[in-house]
């Protein structure tokens, strides 16, 4: 491979040809060879380039950078969010701990990319821009991977986990209005238990993801606060009178996202209580999800052998040897991500503990792991939506004929006859496999005619409905 | 022992003579052996009492209940309420999963010892009220349970978890405004960095939990929303018209807070994610909690050999081996109280997956595990901040020394220099043991002047102060 | 109350005048007001009893200490051995992290009993022994409390973990050959597959209990390794020579478990890995039983609308509302502990990660979860075992009637009609609700004999029975 | 593109006319877009080659495939070996949770670069091996994915787990004996404590990671047992006699590693405790690392206002603010690594759980967060070692000055002033800043000599040394 030399305060570095950044990311890219290359999410390096972006207009409208190096910088910026650069970025999650590395692979891209944008050659050894004193200036690794963390967040959180949880929640409020009048028996403990309807027992998912966004942005009034301003430390050193305020603003315009600058630079830089709180908010959704899938796999079960009071859609062939079999592919691909989801909201956990004094050092695993849970349960709502819940129907044969037998029908005798007697009927007809109104006749407990009068599964839904 | 007979259901029990619950709680004290006995939490005891009285309450005005029988639930949930039945809940958390018989067994005392209220004997083979058709009237375990985990969740965290944290709060903030003008060296990375002052690094411990206490209020939201009304599977079967409404109002007005009915009782009893929802909540605060006390454990550190910029409470020995040694222990009881609360919020999560059908069965496991995190949060801050943060002074002369030693204070000079020659000036200065201001004189860079007028650290500290 | 006055090196403490405890216990109890009261797991106290006597013995050995105190010493701790003390220990779990203060407590309460076993009064102002000269004699908290932590595991687990997983694993064994010859439907993605036995089924339960029980066994090998004799800092300071071989073998041999000393005190001190692999242990073991409790109640789910294909013994009234309901309530009881464990786990493994230089701080938390797991698992599983398992019965109508329905008998044709013909076959049997021997015949794929002689159920579960 | 039509028993499906896979890996792509495409782990695609290989093995020796098709599977899978159709498995994770599309993924591969290879064309409508009947045979998805869990995860961890553990542990034993006369400031609790060698230290490093790699390896036994031969449910439906023993034997021939028939297969398709098992031993092992890297990083920290007693390379600029700044970025990563580790081991934990009946359908998230903690663990010790470990240093002059300070060398007096004497030295001097041989002389509790005779700190680090 052909290779340029770029130095740093350290010295010089051997950097490919023909790659945009210095000597600063080829460092990191060799002293941290730790799981596949370029892991540290897109999503951070496009939040980047909205932030170097932003601080450049803001530097320019304070005085402190000359317009055409603004301009020169937003270029190279909206290459970058075009996903023109995407090969410039090598570096992994598993660096430097305030991820400063990270924020000088983009110092370097844009300074070098500029410079060529402005007619220069990687190989001068000056440039237009230099990676820190222009591209970075007023800013510091300290606030800006923390407000990169912020960005991209945000921007997957409702560019893809609410759409996607919104599209689920809209399919199963549907399928609660399609069922509203399947009445079924409902099951407590795995075991029969009273009527409720099909619509009902589907309302109680919506009431989750319906709560469950409701949560999710809560904790997006956290995100909207951004570190930008802070510098090294919080203080702002080296920045610009009213930079804090104006850099946010940019960026809400240029994201058309609501960012504010954080109340207090020191908390944003030391503590990342927003994004654990974020990472909760998602893992609370997953736990939700969990739930619901598991539910809707368990209710299709069979088809001979199991509950089978719904049918969902036939995607794929089920098993390997088992011919003709089919399983609940997409409750098991949404189960599977909430077990992730959980498991991060741990590793981010973890990770908001251990910020000292003035940082946390735990920025990129922390950003890694609640992008990945925002974007997975995004993308498998959808998933589960489009080739799933949107196809559910009834298996009304199978929910009538277990209606039609369950024993917790007497229930609906315990005003009548008492708790106590009610009991007696049921484990009379359990144990002589026998039917409610047999049981009730034959104890002399009532008349058939009562039995019907009272014993009506579609009245026992009704109060709440 | 003496025994009575009792019966229920299934059959004769043979209870202790002089207690007064009755065959239900006694199979489950025989059948649930597992950990220490009368594990269920008290508080979810007393939230029972609560609700007990309020459904008798509703039940009266809705007229399904005579009022004399009102009168003698209310009074035996009243005796509950004052700590006088607290030896008659003997029963584990480890039961079944819907806390059926932690209701059996508040409505088994309530029933056995209203009845001894009003004259009768715990012989009388008829009570003059019944466990399930009275006491539980128009109730069913799967509603009434849940009910009492928000009561007792809801008043924990008003009681204990809030203020705990408002008082540390406080005390942080009044600390924050006292060290406002002691500049002192900031630390990233644990390394030396650039200066701000004692009060900027309280101000962002006040921010965490400032920010943590709105995290737990938005999470009440949910908690204020009762189950209660959807008796076995969310229908409201056996519920007077109005009732669910009617109850969590006299809930509210019995307990001073803000319950209401939940808009959707199939999703209440279904799953507990409001639950999992608070959990998270202290989870973050936890995570909050876990980094201050660090910071204050390691700011203390030495007395010798260690940062020692705070001067912490001595409140006891602190070896058994080491005269004289004085350690900081109320932040080790807060950090292991946030590992606790961390662990904890994995239980709550996986209680909240396994959720089927119409009903969640890791009712107690969950309720008991948000509880004692609330209540842990809100004891160890009143310890924490009691017998160590209203303690904290400034160690000046550490502070001031680190301060005057730090080479970070070489980022004041970036705007004059450059990145790259201020860098050469700290590295000279650390490599030859000098200060910065001889190596930057040395250099060249600029003269002793320039540097007394561009590097003062009171100066650093301000744009954000 | 009344009090006496009792002094340590910080000066004087008012002490309940009845109490053995002295001046520090008192400062702790009063200083960590943490949860309830005396929350410091009984099992802690008990193995600083075996290690407060061990170390007299050794001690006297290697003649630092005068028969007559060693006699004393002991003999007050077989005292708290046969349980007569256990209300001198009223410390909580959230005190320091190194548990200096609970073992203050072991050393006051002994050295003060003894003086009063010797005759003397709680008031004299000088005792026959010294808490920290006598009792505490060639020990630190630091190598104490984390000895204590190995003596309570390792009894906890081989008394009450193991001997319940055994009991359990016995009966499934037992449940394993007795439903050896009855063939069922296998359920993989919760759907119907090819075929197994209920023993097999069961089999699987076992298996999964051997290897945890393996596992469990290999974590105890360094549980068998304790700190004592590192004293302060692992170095062993003021301990006579040879001292640390000796005194584990008096723990060994007071305990007649195979303790070791420690190969190196500093890990032993610092680091809780220990505890962190059994602690994984134990969760290994709860994921494991979670599987087999759920398994059994969906086995056993209906009566009418569910599996049905095993009969579980009914325990109790199963709901207040719905008469003659039976719930599978102790497979509910035992997911809950193994969502505790989990839990646990993870607060074990955020204290883990928490030592610093020569201590971990978070003593007292990990060893209060890991002894709740092993407590728990053991409880549960004899809970579990004598009032479910050990009651297991095949439900044999159900399992043929399902056996005779399924279509995944059809994989049995694979090898004689290839897959994709089974496939046309199963799916013309499940979309046309006929027998697969019928939609077999119909497609002219093979004659009812063949079918009857390719398709047996009993020779589809033979190859690894 | 263009596409070519394949079918499976579902109908005809689309493919990309260059690939070599068919309808159901399609299907599968098409059906779960979720997360970045081809996130299916690489070792298991590759571990899938060699068990198909084997199987072919196994499969013609036991005479139920023609030797010809035999050669011809191994000649694809070894194709896949030598990363030649990489491109070929687009499939994610979050698929069926069987993994039974990956397992078809191979199987089409397979069958139809075979029919390439064997001069074939992709169109022709009849390829010489059939994905199921050749390719899978004697194996169903239930079987294979298990199978290839551990086959990549014992490769992962042999190959890169132990041999990054191994080294770190080598440097780390050479720095323990490199070290072993430097005499330090012992810290507890954060704060100054007795004295021991920097080698002692380090010495604990060594020990924890020396019981981490025992932990793996117990784990691995468990690891080594395969699942193949049970197809889909257990009992081996449609496999040759002495299948499972035959195939197990090729694998480890052609692995080189250990593999053996599970002694259960029922347990190994149900559960993966053998993958929670190992998952535990990972977090055990990144616990231990969290520990070891937060000490390094704190013992450097500084330069001038930390602990600063031992220095470590400096690899890369600190900063992008403050010039000159150098961080301890190898620990960083690595304790990120950790947290990573301890969160996968809770996604996997709840993996485990969620088995139901003969299968658990949580595998690919299973196997990737194993598989992923594995190489991570490996990876970042490589790192740490190669960029860190290997390049500490004491830096004596911090030690020495730090060491003379400690008021803790007053443990040395215990033994002939007393514990209570030798903490009013200690105190006195702390308050009055003095030293400790001064404050003891003033307080006549010796004289010059006896505190020269007795302190010394050299021989206070002896009696374990």
């Amino acid at each position: 491979m052909e290779y340029r030399i770029e130095h740093d305060t350290m010295g010089e570095v051997k950097v490919p040809a023909d790659k945009f950044w210095g000597a600063q990311t080829e460092r990191s890219r060799n002293n941290f060879k730790i799981g596949p290359e370029a892991s540290m999410p897109k999503e951070i390096i496009y939040a980047f380039a909205y932030l170097k972006k932003a601080a450049a207009m803001a530097n320019t409208d304070l005085g402190v950078l000359p317009a055409e190096k603004r301009d020169l910088i937003a270029q190279a910026c909206d290459e970058i969010l075009a996903g023109k650069l995407d090969d410039q970025f090598p570096l992994v999650i598993w660096q430097t701990g305030s991820g400063t590395q990270s924020n000088m692979n983009a110092n370097e891209v844009i300074a070098y990319r500029a410079h060529v944008n402005n007619g220069g050659s990687l190989l001068d050894a000056k440039k237009i821009l230099h990676p820190n004193d222009d591209v970075n200036k007023s800013q510091s690794s300290n606030d800006t991977f923390p407000t990169a963390m912020h960005i991209a967040a945000y921007k997957q959180v409702v560019e893809i986990t609410l759409p996607g949880l919104e599209l689920l929640k809209d399919t199963l409020a549907k399928k609660s209005e399609e069922f509203k009048d399947i009445v079924k028996t409902g099951r407590t403990h795995f075991m029969d238990a009273t009527p409720l309807t099909l619509g009902q027992e589907f309302s109680g998912y919506v009431q989750q993801i319906t709560n469950g966004i409701r949560a999710i942005k809560n904790s997006l009034e956290m995100i909207a606060e951004l570190a930008l301003g802070g510098t090294a430390v919080g203080t702002g050193l080296n920045t610009p009178n009213g930079y804090d305020i104006l850099v946010a603003k940019y960026i809400a315009e240029l994201t058309g996202l609501p960012f504010v600058t954080a109340p207090n630079k020191f908390e944003a830089l030391a503590a990342h209580d927003a994004i654990v709180e974020l990472s909760g908010a998602l893992k609370r959704v997953a736990v939700s999800l969990m739930k619901i899938a598991n539910d809707i796999r368990m209710l299709s079960s069979g088809p001979r052998c199991g509950i089978g009071e719904i049918i969902i859609p036939d995607n794929e062939p089920g098993s390997s040897i088992m011919p003709g079999k089919v399983n609940p592919t997409q409750p098991e691909a949404l189960t599977m991500v909430a077990a992730q989801v959980i498991g991060n909201d741990v590793a981010v956990s973890v990770g908001g503990t251990n910020g000292h004094f003035e940082l946390n050092v735990f920025k990129p695993v922390m950003a890694a792991n609640v992008l990945q849970s925002a974007r997975l349960i995004g993308d498998a709502c959808v998933s589960f939506n489009d080739h799933c819940a949107a196809g559910i129907e009834a298996n009304l044969p199978v929910i009538t004929q277990h209606l039609e037998n369950s024993l917790m029908l007497v229930t609906a005798l315990n005003p009548h006859v008492g708790y106590e007697n009610a009991a007696k009927i049921a484990k009379k007809a359990h144990k002589e496999n026998k039917t409610l109104k047999a049981a009730a006749v034959e104890l002399g407990l009532l008349t058939e005619d009562q039995f019907d009068q009272w014993v009506k599964p579609g009245d026992m839904v009704g109060s709440l409905k």
